[in-house]
């Protein structure tokens, strides 16, 4: 009944995100979905493991500063264009509208709904990949994409990657709070 | 344009899971939304984020092995309910029927159509939370919902969390292929 897939990861879908860092004096973005969150507490801390091949690690290693953008459906192509092509060939930082935050050197997208300012925290230091943790500095958001004080996911309309199937998915529908469906088990 | 929301988490959605371990002698189970993926490689690691007030801290710490088990939309109250209740006071291990792997103490939840199996690497060590690291042993899957030798999403049915809202999302539909959609910008 069950299949043993070997030392697969499952661990999907995971969120689309481009991170964007200062590389060689230019802003730079790279698609990234092998993200984490550490913690939920202040300061909290999230996770990009970028592959040790990639430009933007070393822009993020000299200024100690990264951002995390948050793209919607709308915005694939240009998405995945991040994720095709390297800074070290192709130069990334026209393709967007930035802005920057306090950090000054973690540049972000202004058409991406949700930017998240990191400071970098520490590395994880694996053979093939750097696991940079951020320590979030701030995060923007679109005007039209709050709701009651909060980020609204219907209107971010984030996309979602599955290594399986090398698919970019789209976010469905809420349909059930947390800390409250599963209180009916309490009764029994 | 842009509002600053301060130093707040927006990294969502992200997927719901019950990471299990053997507390006490005992299979325990906890809901947890803040994971991650950190690297692509041979072996590949996972994290997993548990505030430290949590009972299956200690069972992760002592024999160091690790479940994650992926709930599917229909198990959403049960999933929900191993979030309400800590094994301190409530005995979660009859709650589902279990299989072991290789690591013996990293129970798995047979229902669950995707269950990763994970030896602990590490620990990140923050104020308030363990960030448990596991390397990925093995990974065992449900055969109705492999597809091709590969799993499929739209059959595992995933939920997904959102910390703002508090809610339990659905998967969309897949829209779209990584490292191909972004081509076409290639050629401007």
């Amino acid at each position: 009944m069950k299949r043993n897939l070997g030392a697969v990861n499952c661990l999907y879908p995971m969120p689309i995100t481009l991170v964007g860092a200062t590389v060689n004096g230019k802003p730079n973005f790279l698609t990234v979905a092998h993200v984490g969150i550490m913690n939920h507490a202040q300061p909290t801390y999230i996770s990009a493991g970028l592959g040790k091949m990639h430009y933007t690690n070393a822009g993020i290693k000299e200024n100690r500063t990264f951002s995390v953008n948050i793209p919607s459906e709308d915005m694939v192509v240009e998405t995945d264009f991040c994720g095709i092509v390297s800074g070290k060939q192709t130069d990334k930082s026209t393709l967007f509208e930035l802005f920057a935050g306090e950090l000054k050197t973690a540049p972000m997208i202004t058409k991406c709904p949700v930017n998240i300012e990191c400071r970098l925290y520490d590395i994880i230091d694996f053979p093939t990949h750097d696991v940079f943790i951020g320590e979030i500095v701030a995060a923007y958001c679109n005007e039209d994409v709050i709701r009651d004080g909060t980020v609204d996911l219907i209107k971010v309309k984030p996309m979602l990657f599955d290594m399986g199937r090398k698919s970019y998915w789209k976010l469905g529908e809420p349909f059930a709070q947390c800390w409250d469906v599963g209180k009916q088990l309490k009764t029994k």
